[in-house]
């Protein structure tokens, strides 16, 4: 396995995952630094920078085995296990995360929702239940649970975070567009909607300065 | 105005830009590289050159106004524009996208949504009217649009996003989770929540090793 592996190299990682899910679906069994750099709009020397710093993989003039780095890739981004999730608010969001199509067999299990809307406790998103908020500790201590995806309103955010680290879960998916304070040893991800379109403002802001 | 501002730099605009803004509403008026560092996990010497590197601002001994640097930060970010935004697709996330409470304010209204489901064409999302996804170039022929978002299911987001190229939109914030051919001048900005899981699910995987 690789050594120290870079934030922007691990940014990466994802991408490099996809792709090749995609080309593995398209039938495509390999693929040289060119063919792939093309693809991800990537230098081919980035490509096989990128490859020898999580391990290594291909012959020179043969390119890469997609089946084999693809899972390669997915062993070092951890898609081999199973992972217990559970979702936090049953808006737009939460409802979107529990129906994404591929989550599941990337090795993430919704297994339950919790919402605190009386018209929406005792219903099911798919196949999921929706639970009372309320009894959030008492799930958590009957079941193991890996994750938490928080997608509920930004107010009710830092209490739910709270009592999510209070409960021990080791990580959190968070959607609402707030940097919420954590343990340290508490795994956080935030997926802001709204830095993304700022970034997309600021491209059409400075097109073609460059 | 500054010169060269590296992605790295770009990609932490928003992140000023929301903790300025939570500032600002949390009454503060001035704010040092020590404060606004431990605020966002970045050291002071970071926060001194990242400001630096888009302006300048501030005094040594004061800080920054908050009020100020808000302001300039939004400006780069294109912020102060106003951006016409339609919406395909009127599932979980372009709903959650039409729904979502700060886009309004950062400059980006949405005019109109489009999906092909005959249930929701002619229904309204909040304020916005749903219209049959076969009257988008007719629309876009009679509407000034700045920014399309692809909320669409991944079969039909290829042949959504030719048919936007087609009419000349000039920006796409892209939900389908793939990667899309479009023209170069044409601005795209992915969201693929899979990235961001995947990203979590390493670090779990690796939590504990550096």
């Amino acid at each position: 396995m690789a050594g120290y592996v870079s934030d922007a190299v691990i940014r990466r990682l994802p991408g490099y995952y996809r792709h090749l899910r995609e080309l593995e679906a398209a039938g495509v069994t390999q693929i040289s630094s060119q063919e792939l750099g093309k693809r991800m709009q990537l230098t081919p020397s980035q490509i096989r920078q990128d490859i020898n710093c999580f391990g290594g993989f291909g012959r020179q003039g043969y390119g890469y085995k997609v089946s084999d780095l693809k899972m390669h890739i997915g062993e070092i981004l951890g898609l081999n296990r199973m992972h217990r999730m559970i979702i936090l608010g049953v808006g737009n969001i939460g409802s979107a995360v529990a129906n994404y199509p591929t989550f599941n067999r990337e090795g993430f299990e919704t297994v339950a929702m919790f919402d605190v809307d009386p018209g929406k406790i005792g219903t099911r998103v798919g196949n999921v239940p929706v639970y009372p908020m309320d009894e959030l500790e008492n799930f958590l201590g009957d079941n193991k649970v890996d994750v938490a995806v928080l997608a509920v309103p930004v107010k009710a955010a830092q209490e739910t975070m709270d009592r999510l680290s209070a409960c021990h879960v080791g990580a959190v998916w968070n959607f609402a567009p707030t940097d919420l304070h954590h343990p340290d040893d508490m795994i956080v991800v935030n997926v802001h909607l709204s830095d993304s379109l700022q970034i997309l403002s600021y491209k059409m802001a400075h097109a073609g300065e460059a």
